[in-house]
């Protein structure tokens, strides 16, 4: 993509309403714009960075034996009357009425309708154990949205819901969508801490949050230091887990038995991405959800649901990858792997060997912006480390004299003078 | 895939309320389920096929230079009320009461919340023209949702819109799209007829629908047979095709001078499936969106939208493609090439055999449904046309005995018999 065509409008200016560093950068990086009051448009550069992070997010669930389906966002109130969830929501879900006077809701969330969709088309144990998972906005009406994306009003989030015949089966379930948790955050380049989470008005005892390490995140995290370990694995047993301890600081307690000595006690902050839950029978006897057993009796369902903060997790990863001049993105939800830099469009030598970069590049499948505009160099080193990419390759009159371009690690801020053959090779190794 | 875990819930019986073939076939074929009137979640197969065609959609646009980004489905009504379209849009919108009692609604459509992020991001002629789209849910409250996915309230739409600095450019502009759509709907194995439509209520003169052929379409078309060679091309000139005949069945008029003679009239049945508009300054004068011109004086941008129901395509196809026993998909956007039907699941050598030719099929990248239930050879032959897949492959202890399968091409109900080799070689070119 050429930046001279690229719909990317960049701020200089912070603006005054962002108070954290994942919501300045996201507007400064022309990622995002506000239309109401925590809901935004996703401009190309962030609708990039959207797409690759669902994309994981997809694979990921896919490999743990989950089927997608898409479920609409608009519900009928009915299915969550059956429930008893409809009252007890409150202000927080988005009641409608349709021009017919049928209520109506933007749905928050999608127990309800899944186990609808179950009990209308499963019938027999025979098709058990079952995941089915969608990626769709959700709506929930927070009295003060704020921190941008982090906690906007729609929202893009990942549910999955587990159906088992018993808790054995249950609690096999929920533990391929506990690795695969694990698993999808470390692909994002994040180490995620696991915590028992309390189960609130959901019910059950089998539940746990995920929190993304980020020195600027929103909440203190206190966990044993073998949790680093772990976050590193494929894959955990659930029991091991659940005797090391993980909170966060309003539930550490120093003077518990359970807290590690300091040694091996880290302390650090942390932003929740995820939460997964088992409630057993909670919903299926609630709304009906039966399957005949292996003795032809029938056997209500036990279920789980599991979520992730698929916007929210922009925001988490900006939160743990910038620094002053802008965000430094992982290479695997980077909106583009590399960033060149030419240092003085319209001059002969400079266009020549920057459209042979950019196409040699583009050939090879890397995802090239390509700064081709007619503007200060000052201008364009700014923006480029402002929007973060992995890799800056820059090229200006006296390298290419020398017969020399100089690539720049966006995290590490080395650079090396390259030969344009050494550069494109170590681009698409 | 294997079926004995595929979450596809097919019915024998024809559902009551489902009138024309495409609702009928994609409630039998497990595809969607009606969850509220004319809302509907797309289940894994259907999914699959509104996912196909979404790529399909985005490659295009992208190919004609369109940028892609995600507006919100909520929007508020204040610039509903800047573009004085809040009170004229009546009860098709989906209007909604916010907990602080702000004015909202769920977005038919999006020209007033694309033209306020240009107006608030480019300032100057030298970033036109640009093209941005997206692809989202949209939400119109029907008086009478009906045909299933043809008409639903919740509805899948890729929608564009061209920012231009005079009308020369802005007719390039709706030139490359409306080429983007004739490529679009071939990809897709449609013949699409563009017609020129009323301008109605969006206004300007320079608009077109796109109806594509399907015997049992909902409108009648009566067309100069020139257009179908022009569909099968990849650009036309408009000023050419603006001298064809081209109407639906209410404004067809055979003594028009227009009207072709008999030999060249051709009369079919119609879905419309794309409408694109040119409507010039409408938007930028009632919302201000101006850019600084080449002179330095504010020039009010020419502005067009470009429209293609995604989710209504699904149908669209099905009507296209079909017979008594099922769905016939084009091979673009089919949920998987080839159903591979196991006929004595638990015999070891079919087993073997169709194991093989899963794990074969699998490696080389080609999507696979395998049919492993352990269920009667006619259900299998029943869902498996239903579903429509291209390629049937079929293994049964006789062939295996004798060295065969037999390959079935869904479309053309041909039937062969060959080596597993000679299969696989033939699905894997």
């Amino acid at each position: 993509m050429r930046l001279s065509r690229f719909f990317l409008p960049t701020l200089k200016e912070t603006p005054s309403e962002a108070q954290i560093a994942s919501h300045r950068l996201m507007l400064r990086a022309g990622m995002v714009r506000q239309s109401a009051s925590g809901i935004y448009t996703w401009l190309p550069l962030g609708w990039k960075v959207l797409q690759k992070i669902e994309q994981i997010v997809r694979e990921e669930q896919d490999a743990a034996g989950a089927q997608e389906l898409l479920m609409p966002t608009i519900q009928s109130a009915d299915i969550w009357r059956e429930s008893g969830r409809y009252d007890a929501y409150g202000k927080e879900m988005l009641r409608i009425v349709d021009r017919h006077d049928r209520e109506m809701l933007y749905g928050p969330t999608n127990e309800e309708l899944i186990t609808q969709i179950f009990r209308d088309n499963v019938k027999s144990y025979r098709q058990l154990p079952q995941s089915l998972y969608h990626i769709q906005w959700k709506f929930r009406d927070e009295v003060r949205p704020r921190f941008g994306v982090m906690r906007g009003r729609e929202f893009l989030m990942k549910d999955a819901y587990s159906f088992d015949i018993d808790f054995d089966s249950a609690k096999r379930s929920y533990e391929a969508m506990f690795n695969a948790y694990l698993r999808t955050f470390k692909r994002m380049g994040l180490t995620a801490i696991p915590m028992v989470a309390d189960s609130g008005a959901i019910g059950g005892n089998l539940t746990h949050e995920f929190h993304v390490l980020a020195e600027t995140g929103e909440s203190g995290v206190f966990y044993d230091v073998a949790y680093e370990e772990l976050a590193a694995k494929d894959a955990v047993d659930l029991d091991a887990l659940s005797k090391l301890y993980a909170v966060t600081d309003e539930k550490h307690d120093p003077n518990s038995p359970d807290c590690p000595p300091a040694e091996r006690l880290k302390e650090a902050r942390g932003i929740e991405v995820g939460h997964i839950f088992y409630f057993g029978t909670k919903y299926s006897k609630a709304m009906g959800a039966v399957v005949a057993g292996p003795d032809g009796n029938p056997v209500h369902v036990e279920m789980g649901s599991y979520g992730i903060g698929v916007s929210r997790l922009v925001g988490a990863i900006i939160e743990a990858y910038h620094d002053d001049r802008g965000i430094k993105w992982p290479e695997a939800v980077a909106p583009f792997k590399v960033g060149l830099i030419n240092l003085k469009a319209g001059d002969n030598a400079c266009d020549r060997v920057c459209e042979d970069i950019y196409r040699a590049l583009s050939e090879q499948g890397v995802d090239v912006l390509y700064d081709d505009r007619d503007d200060r160099a000052g201008v364009k080193f700014a923006d480029m480390d402002l929007i973060g990419l992995p890799w800056q390759l820059i090229a200006g009159p006296k390298g290419i004299a020398a017969g020399v371009v100089e690539l720049k690690n966006r995290h590490t801020g080395e650079k090396e003078e390259l030969s344009v053959e050494a550069a494109l090779a170590r681009l698409t190794a």
